[in-house]
């Protein structure tokens, strides 16, 4: 077991049980709960159960999907926390993916005007993704994480046993983010990374360890969001909104699908404005076609997706807001590019 | 004007008009939205805006009452802001009494992950109560402010001209806190206060500093509220249920109101387990049934009282937690008292 330690708390990797176990004795909670979904109850909870002696925790089941991150899952959340008394000196555990997690932090740390809480991502996407940097919320009103906050987990628990209950599809999408880390930070992890043919036999340990390290460098430079942590946006900019599009129509696309697609366009916009060179658009082109294939993008929905993207958290005033790359392992914050050629970028993608 | 620092902000007491401007210039906000409801639209909004050059301000207005402090007027607040393209580097300015600076704060500190806020309340309790502390948030699940959280405003900017404007009984509600916050911390007060027999014709400005300061202190020794803060909950706990209770059956009791009738329960149990003097007791309850009459409160509603008073924040395992007096200007924290000792004080103040 490997132990990152942020500021405030310690991420434990690998097999973590025994530290588990430690924290949760020392820390003496009056009651545990633990968030699941209908996925992690069948795959997750048997094997944490098995290793975790857990009595009288209090479990709440929601529904899984992106399109239940939304307040009115909270209410249920927060309901079923008053039903069971749950007190300002309880613990949630978030065992799950990104939902859980985001979804389960934000509930915790509202409930009561906030309780502790641990989180226990079991997708690779909340593995390298979710793990740091303290960002919690939900959906609403059509736009990804309108509503939450920052604040931190007492620990984060990863083990790499939980992504062998995911589906193929699960891996591939938090895969994605794998590339953007290394495509914003890394040049020789990117050459590592595009040369995979076949995700089912990758150890991923030693590539969410450098996720994890490169997100704590950044993060920690700039938690709120002011400067370089916008580094992170790459690609989550078209990304996002083409996720929220998809959500609407309840066309189901997974995260890391939606950013794949946001970081080919997002690359195009790098060699129009930030001197990424063509051959390094090609080459992240065709690493993602290969993986990913394409999301299907109408040209009749361009006017929402600028509309969602103007919307994001990042942009205010006119113009939109990208991370871009001036090559492969550099990335420039606070470009202001026009809706006209985001429209170009998305045709650029659409035509591929 | 006076100026009160607490750690994070200042507090602006008087004639802040100057103030404000000046805060306002150099802080180069992208938006301003004010929250106001439909009386500080009419009472208070004009005199802002007759004060400070306001273009391009998004007003924003929800009904007014404690009611409404619920998570569906949360949503209204937050699409309006989704609706108005409110960016991450906007300000909330909350126009209004508790509810408005509590709801508006959460659904500020929510949005985007938290835009900023600053706080100009306009009701007697709200200046001394909601001005120092960070308490923000909803009433949610029959129990009230169980979603929330802490955070501290930009600034808050307190004006007693405002007061003109307010129902008499909005100012005895206000009072209720005052004759707390001296219950709990200073005796001299406690004996100025109990003198009053006429609430119009009082000059709040020094009282309000009084409770202003009085807080300070306490909340800044202990800002979540582990231990010494609970002193601020006195007259709350029993209070808090008998006004959560006439939320349910849309019997208008205001937050005073009831704390008023918590005050006087909570002295009984003071006498019961505090060593308070049975003439301390008298002179508590005569001095609140002066001003305030008496609520209603049936036999049938103790087993519903009880159920909310065990949901409230400070308590978790057996028994409701108090904070009691040893006698008027002193407090203790943390005295467990029995369901059946709960429901004695209630007929105490039933048989008054």
């Amino acid at each position: 077991m490997k132990i990152i330690r942020t500021r405030d708390y310690k991420i434990f990797v690998g097999d973590f049980w025994e530290a588990l176990d430690e924290f949760l004795k020392v820390a003496k909670y009056s009651k545990i709960i633990i968030l699941i979904d209908e996925n992690t109850r069948r795959q997750c909870l048997p094997i944490f159960l098995s290793k975790i002696k857990m009595e009288n925790a209090v479990l709440i089941e929601i529904p899984s999907g992106e399109m239940h991150k939304n307040i009115e899952t909270c209410q249920t959340i927060w309901r079923q926390m008053i039903e069971n008394q749950i007190g300002r000196n309880a613990l949630m555990i978030n065992l799950g993916g990104g939902v859980i997690g985001d979804m389960g932090g934000f509930c915790a740390s509202t409930f009561k005007r906030g309780i502790n809480f641990i989180q226990i991502p079991t997708t690779l996407l909340s593995q390298v993704d979710a793990s740091i940097g303290g960002k919690l919320g939900i959906d609403f009103g059509r736009v990804k994480n309108s509503v939450g906050l920052f604040k931190n987990p007492k620990a984060v628990f990863i083990n790499s046993d939980f992504l062998n209950t995911l589906p193929k599809r699960e891996i591939r999408s938090g895969f994605a983010e794998m590339i953007k880390h290394a495509l914003i930070a890394d040049v020789a992890v990117w050459e590592e990374l595009k040369k995979i043919e076949e995700l089912g036999k990758i150890n991923w340990l030693q590539h969410i360890i450098f996720c994890l390290k490169s997100k704590k460098q950044i993060v920690e430079a700039d938690p709120f969001e002011k400067n370089d942590r916008k580094k992170l946006n790459f690609g989550h900019t078209i990304g996002h909104a083409i996720e929220s599009l998809a959500l609407e129509i309840k066309h189901t696309l997974l995260h890391g699908e939606a950013i794949a697609a946001g970081v080919v366009c997002e690359s195009w916009l790098s060699m129009k404005k930030a001197d990424l060179s063509k051959a390094s658009l090609i080459e992240i082109s065709d690493c993602i076609l290969k993986i990913y294939g394409k999301v299907e993008i109408e040209e009749s929905s361009f006017s929402n997706l600028l509309t969602l993207m103007k919307n994001d958290k990042k942009n205010e005033g006119t113009g939109i807001n990208f991370t871009l790359l001036s090559k492969p392992g550099e990335s420039l914050v606070n470009n202001i590019c026009s809706e006209d050629l985001v429209i170009e970028s998305l045709r650029y993608y659409m035509n591929l």
